[in-house]
């Protein structure tokens, strides 16, 4: 699903560097004899590495930053010949690279709750004008100071005169290529339902799928989830064990 | 120009595929466990050349069909390692190719007045629903049967289910970076008729540019325009001597 | 060994859609203004992977099924930049490949027992006349219906008018080869075994080597042999505890 | 035509570099942990381009051999990344190289009448027994002391332990792919014909066509040929301008 | 860290073929028409594949030993496409490698102790004159015979004229490439020191930390240190534990 | 020959910028999370395609200008997948590239005389401190102001704390693959004196060579040469005629 936000992510920066919607006409990419266009993308998780892959694949100059030198390496490795420069959150050549660059992607998932605001206003502020920030982690909160979700009828607002597209699900803008992409995840879980005779035994073999439960007969088994609505939470492991 | 139009044709076919524009919902290009995109691109001149490096880029399956087997391989050529399907304009296969594919970008350059026509309303009707039709051709007549001119605020009709995309000037999508490429090709002719002392000089000097003239002093110079809008033609190389 | 066996099953594909052995008379691969040879690849484990990376290196197009969409992005990221077809095993695309490709290399491995049949008779009747299907899983019983054993004397036979090869081991066709790549492996075994003071040392210290043991001092220690023969089984395991 | 017979060369090669044809026992191409099999290519022009090409796409280490720097740096060109090992003719590295390797193709085409002679008897004496020699240029006299015509039916022989394959015409056996190739190349010359009313004009336009004309009207009109075969020979340029 | 040496070694090497330090005079890398360098690296571990990776991006001949194959075949998927060759060390093959290349790279580290020895003084004195052994695996004790200590003053000494570079830290090369590598990856543990409440949480946490410990608290903790230098050594472990 | 000094201009950058040699202490290239080196390559010909060829393949990142758009297309194609950012001479572009970059090469050929001056003292001022200078040109009077001819004894000298190296004949460095190169591009035209009966007749027939030669037979035959050193000029083309 990370593959699919990604380079969608970066198909909607191009629509709005174009004039069509009143940005500045620009196109996303390089051609031989202009200076291409400065993409800066935050978070080299999956949705960053596929963001990167499809801005560089269409010409553009990408800058990855992350906090960990590890997912960076990762990244650089699946990326293959195509070298980019990546860099750690070092605070002065990520503002650098943010106030100089013409579309900033934001990409970074917290491993609990909120994702963190890299991105204060101050540095939004100094943004070249028609700017385009595209804040995919805007589900969990955004990183940037300046996100407000938006939603697929008015999808972007302009602050500091930089446009900011922050609709929470990217990727339902392609819902068939989406549930292609669901499917291939869920059939295989259903159908291990059914030949392992039952959603309990499935839980119970495979803790993987338990860590991905939010709620299981009635009982809110997601800590954060929990914690979030004030809800009484329950841990999915005793529950297991009491129902064998 | 060509290289902004053709990276140009893929980024608006991602557009209508998407389902903002109430288009098949589908992401252009591919990614693991999903059959790509199909992508049919008509003509393997420059412009064909870089809607097919984008579409490549973007992990689409493309197919190049173009009539001179000398064109298709300077494309693959350029194209360089990943190789594509070129194929002549063989009727069946192309026929074939078109009603399986998701988009079609018409790209054929007629070398004296209209375009071609070379794809049939008939093979239109039997395309899949909500399949994309670019034709760039649109400022020669258009390559295809069901072609229509239309502009940037009304750019897309539909017919027989098909999508029709049909402005003539794509690059104006892009102004900034399209006056860029033109900078690029006009300031060393403008220095250089500064330099050589006069235009009648470069005239004199450069037979290339002396092809590209269309108007000169008051005359129509172009057989072709000449022709088609019923004006008296002036020989430009008749004009020059007797101007020496 | 299985880099070998990928390797090798696509250049046997290339002799026999050659007309040198009554092939269709079709070079594997693609050029300029030709359509490509299409090849359907079953299986994305290490023979899949690398007959999808010689097709791919021979201009081939090329399309993968697996079931797991985790092994079909593992061969997408060791094949790198150059993207190709992958798919889960949805029947009805698996099918419409299958009847249109030139070639289908069959690469299904089970984990126990018996490869799963994936592609009916019926499906096989209705592909191309002269197409080539080789059936690397042959040794464990093969994913086509029609299948049946051949050897390195008789490699294939016709049936529905496809070209059928299905000898057990393909890596005995290059014997030298083979043997430099089993050496790789077994080398640093046998060393292991000198350095720790022999053989049950080896095996007591390394789960690894205790499960690819079939017999060891008379009894068969793999489940599923001893299933098929109907010999007594006896658990590694307890004898290597027992020995000590 | 010499893309096909190029790329074919090389399949050949590893059918008879495999022990079905009582060869090496080796596979063409590398892989991991196994020094990759070494092939020498003699001529840099289409064929050598395209068997540069397939080898290393197998995995093969490639050394390519050519009178010509030009040449040479053209093939490189073509090739992208990957960079080969190019040499002009030095003979002592030339002949290192063959008395080291696995396979050597001959593909250099003469300029005028029969191909030069670059290998000597003495240099295939020392190659690598069971080695495969393939001669391209066969049909221009080959490039090997050692070479003499072979058949489809009997394509090789032995001499000093090494497999000699010199069949003149390598693409018909891909005869399917190949007629296309020439559909391709002669479909616009025939649609050309018709166009300009009668073969007498084309020739008259067209002087790439004039030169590649052998008999016209039953005079031999190719200066090789007539001394070959001791047959009157007429220049074509002279009967073109009688003819008007 | 070894990203770096492994890219600078090479650079290294390429300053000692040129002529200014009075080497042979060659270009590292390749060019068309003149058989380019061959560079043979011992190890397969990141510095042996930065080092494999700059080699072959400057156009240089690379062959990769190492005794494990597992080792190759990360190098070889995490180059990507430019294949290269690779070999287990197997003697014979190695040595006929080491006598005929223009230089050495040795990179192979011990899991305990002292680098093994696999060049012999034998084979070293059948290097071609002026060639380049650059040991990077000195600080373990060097995989050549013939290796001694040098420092960034005098780099260089020469046996059996062959240059030898044996300075221990390669890295100081670059000092400030560096320090900023080295920040990249202890910012995040001090970090985390601070976040825990102090170094001892830190080790008690994080298993990996613990075995990279030296010496803590005047306590030598590193097994091999101790037995080097006839010192007292403390199990960390247990140290923890009796903080707690 | 103009390839030699392209790549070896980026190892004698890489040279300087490490601090052996007092300079900045950086590693030409990128790695994962530091910000890659910063290279400007001033002029699209040979010597600049080489130059970025190398510099990308060492992972540095690459602005090259030029003030033709094709010869910038023609090094961008040249390069292949690997897209660099081109730029025409656009002054403040260029200008703001070189204050940040860490090298820059000047590699501009001028078709009469002297070299144009494209970087003037004032933007080398401004340059970061311990940046490198490599003046290419410096044998037509260099591209930068602040150049002047040093020699293999003493390559740099310093000015506003920017290390210059304009030393006129960088190929020496590596005089025997500066051999080997000259030798591929004169052996032909050797042999051709010989074979064509003399010099005379080889000048005759080939204007390529013609126009190469600077004196004949006692005379001046280059235009440029002779009005620099004020000497009289023969045209070799009235020359040649009259000895006929």
């Amino acid at each position: 699903m990370s593959e699919i936000v990604g380079s969608t992510s970066i198909l909607i920066a191009a629509e709005y560097l174009s004039n069509v919607t009143g940005g500045k006409g620009l196109m996303l990419g390089g051609f031989t004899g202009v200076p291409p266009t400065e993409i800066v993308i935050l978070g080299a998780g999956t949705v960053g590495e596929y963001a990167a892959r499809t801005a560089l694949a269409l010409g553009a100059e990408v800058k990855v930053f992350d906090s960990s030198i590890y997912r960076l390496r990762r990244l650089q490795n699946n990326l293959g010949n195509s070298r980019v420069f990546t860099s750690v959150m070092q605070p002065i050549v990520l503002n650098k690279a943010i106030v100089t660059c013409d579309v900033v992607i934001g990409a970074i998932r917290a491993s609990h709750g909120r994702s963190p605001c890299v991105v204060m206003e101050e540095t939004v502020s100094k943004m070249k004008p028609h700017s385009v920030v595209i804040d995919v982690s805007i589900d969990q909160g955004g990183c940037f100071e300046t996100s407000e979700v938006t939603n697929h009828t008015n999808p972007v607002f302009r602050k500091h005169d930089v446009i900011h597209y922050c609709v929470p699900n990217i990727a339902s803008r392609v819902p068939r290529t989406a549930s292609y992409a669901l499917t291939n995840i869920f059939a295989p879980i259903l159908l291990d339902i059914g030949d392992s005779g039952g959603l309990m035994n499935t839980i119970w073999n495979n803790p993987g799928i338990r860590e991905a439960l939010y709620i299981y007969q009635g009982n809110v088994t997601s800590k954060d989830l929990a914690d979030m609505f004030n809800l009484p939470f329950k841990d999915l492991e005793l529950l297991v064990v009491s129902n064998q």
